[in-house]
């Protein structure tokens, strides 16, 4: 079943935030089997909101918007819907009395403006906000916009923009309601592949000709990389596809294991979270380029606290020394981005933390700083492990951000390939 | 001047990659006085593509596609557009010497599948793509699809899906060329307000009413609400632009004073840590919730080896007492979640560091550990500071990112009151 989203906002088309909804609910209709068609941001005027729901009703089943339902003078998605499709608006009292209490629980008075969230289109379901204030909204457009008064007219879904609203009210709400009102489209099999250190196009040779079979009965492979790692998607549907995807993801971990980190989606540092829980061991971090990126990376996990014992930021030599025991001689000698340091920083760290492991890193991460021996993305990373101290290092030669992701894939790499008892099999690339 | 921006690739649509485009070509365009007034993704399809830049073509004087120029057989952005348009292909031969060498220049066999992007549509104009193979193309519809042969027919730029190649296309290149060839937009007067600790609703009563002379003579207000935080964004174009955003400026200023912390679009981290540099002052960050997300806010912007000296994401008990000094009967008796610990959390960094400022929160992310008492969302903060210790608590009852997003900014805040010398005048919300 076809779907189009509409997202609304001059701050999108302004670019004054990233819209992170396409990427968020297309991959959770795609899970769901359903396909979107088309997405489409549009300015936070009335005619650009009624224009674009009506010409999207006419030409598919399920419509979700995001966005313009808060409070301030420019959330007018609910007005400008209700105007055209002519339904009108009637105070909700649950909603009403749902805003009241959310200000009144949070110890703060109620700004008159948020009043007008209670104002709810005629015949609409209602789904209520846990994490805010506005309620979302379906509207089947039976006999609405010149459409047919039919059980089986397209319905139209309004959804708060702010994602922590959003995402929990469509997997808890909005999900179970599509199941109710609309014919279940075929759920489609899916498994990621997710590797870490070989290329996109390696890959796609190492896999593309074993897959033949699977890939005349439907199945669809995509490939997506960032900077030194790769994913591939399998998705099929039809009577096949459980065996279809579970082939694909068996040859595919034939093909290339060692670069695997993870083959049911999970993030590197996941994976590698979940082994130190399983071996009851410690962590501890040691970061200077990625300046607290992988500490947060891990900590973003539930549970984390269950292996990971400290991390530390030392962005000065002075800091290295301090806490992580760095030998000045080794500063002076080899430098601050250089193997015996990111060796003394991990086993430094291991040592003083008592965890098992120490993962550290240091390196450039620009723009400034670099020079001929040692340019903008060098980068060295060590883990101290009970049986010793494994090392690589990279050039990662790209932008700030893009630098500290990479080089703390690259981190999680090296630690996982510790816990599984592998030496590194690449110190160089 | 309006212009639409058509991003193709079925990966979009199904999650597979976030949209950077939108925002990025958004907020060029925005500042150099074009209005995008819509954005549109969809399937890399040759009926959606040709479809979609026909429509727009006959709405738009300027239509920019993103994707689908590489050489795979999924890209057929080139190949659908000049068939619908009925303009033939015709291979070029400084294009295909530009793929030659891209390949001869990295010592790889040139793929046969490359050469398809030396086929270019007659009459276009030609963008070398610097950082891939695939250039960028401009075609102006006079006489096509059933538009005008005038000078004055609508502009179709394509270029390339790769960040890295679209970005530094677009400003050397697609800059000067919309300068050369296109009627120059009014230049647009823009800032954003951005404020802390105040809601968005609050923000609006605080300014609107004040707000009617500039708003008569059009300028444009956005409010923007992420956890704990507004933007307000002002925007406006016309003889009395200058003026009449300054005035809505210094009126925001003059409403809600205390809590705003940029007047020039700056995110937090970076008006602390220039505020930092300017005192030659130096941080040191003792996380417990945030695991490290401060650390790697401030440390993402160049420049901040300056004045971040080292940080500590001491998650156990163990940790707080070893490496902050944290007093034993202090966790045993207010618990690690208390104001005691985070006070002596921030003293034990700043002075282990010998930093100027230090800053520490303790609190409980979720979505385990919450307590009656000290319920999932329970945060304290610390700033030790030459003066004294200056400190907050909030219940901030959220999702684990999102929490540790708003903490972080709460953080920055009570580290720029400190800065700025005010106490925090606002301990408890």
């Amino acid at each position: 079943m076809n779907v189009e989203l509409i997202n609304i906002g001059t701050e999108l088309l302004q670019g004054m935030i990233l819209n992170r909804h396409q990427q968020w609910l297309g991959r959770e209709l795609h899970h769901l089997g359903f396909r979107l068609r088309r997405q489409l941001s549009i300015p936070d005027t009335a005619e650009a909101i009624a224009d674009a729901t009506w010409e999207a009703l006419h030409r598919c089943p399920l419509v979700i918007t995001t966005g313009g339902l808060g409070p301030t003078s420019d959330d007018i998605t609910r007005e400008s819907i209700a105007r055209r499709f002519d339904v009108p608006l009637q105070e909700c009292a649950s909603v009403r009395d749902h805003i009241r209490k959310f200000f009144a629980d949070r110890g703060r008075p109620m700004p008159e403006s948020t009043a007008i969230q209670a104002m709810i289109p005629e015949r609409a379901h209602l789904f209520m906000n846990a994490n805010g204030t506005a309620p979302g909204l379906a509207l089947q457009a039976t006999g609405l916009a010149g459409i047919a008064a039919t059980n089986e007219a397209p319905w139209l879904i309004m959804l708060p923009g702010p994602p922590r609203e959003l995402q929990p009210m469509f997997l808890e709400q909005i999900v179970p309601f599509l199941h109710d009102h609309l014919p279940p489209p075929p759920k489609p099999q899916w498994r990621v592949v997710r590797s870490c250190g070989i290329g996109e196009s390696s890959v796609q040779e190492a896999i593309l000709n074993r897959l033949e079979t699977p890939l005349q009965r439907g199945l669809e492979i995509g490939f997506y990389s960032r900077p030194g790692e790769v994913d591939v998607h399998f998705t099929s549907t039809g009577p096949t596809a459980a065996e279809d995807v579970a082939t694909a993801v068996e040859i595919t971990r034939r093909a290339i294991r060692p670069y695997i980190y993870s083959t049911d989606n999970s993030p590197i540092e996941a994976v590698v979270l979940r082994e130190l829980i399983r071996r009851k061991a410690h962590l501890a971090t040691a970061e200077s380029c990625t300046g607290g990126h992988i500490a947060n990376r891990i900590t973003n996990i539930p549970g984390a606290s269950a292996a990971f014992e400290a991390g530390f930021v030392t962005y000065s030599n002075a800091a290295k020394t301090r806490f992580l025991g760095v030998l000045e001689s080794t500063l002076r000698e080899y430098g601050a981005v250089s193997e015996p340091t990111a060796r003394e920083m991990a086993a430094g760290a291991r040592e003083r933390t008592h965890a098992d492991f120490a993962l550290a890193v240091t390196g450039i991460a620009g723009p400034g700083g670099g020079t001929p021996d040692k340019p903008v993305g060098t980068v060295y990373l060590a883990v101290a492990q009970p049986g010793g101290i494994a090392t690589s290092h990279f050039l990662l030669p790209m932008d700030r951000e893009s630098f500290k992701y990479a080089v703390a894939q690259r981190g999680f790499d090296l630690l996982r390939r510790s816990l599984e008892g592998e030496t590194p099999d690449d110190t160089s690339k």
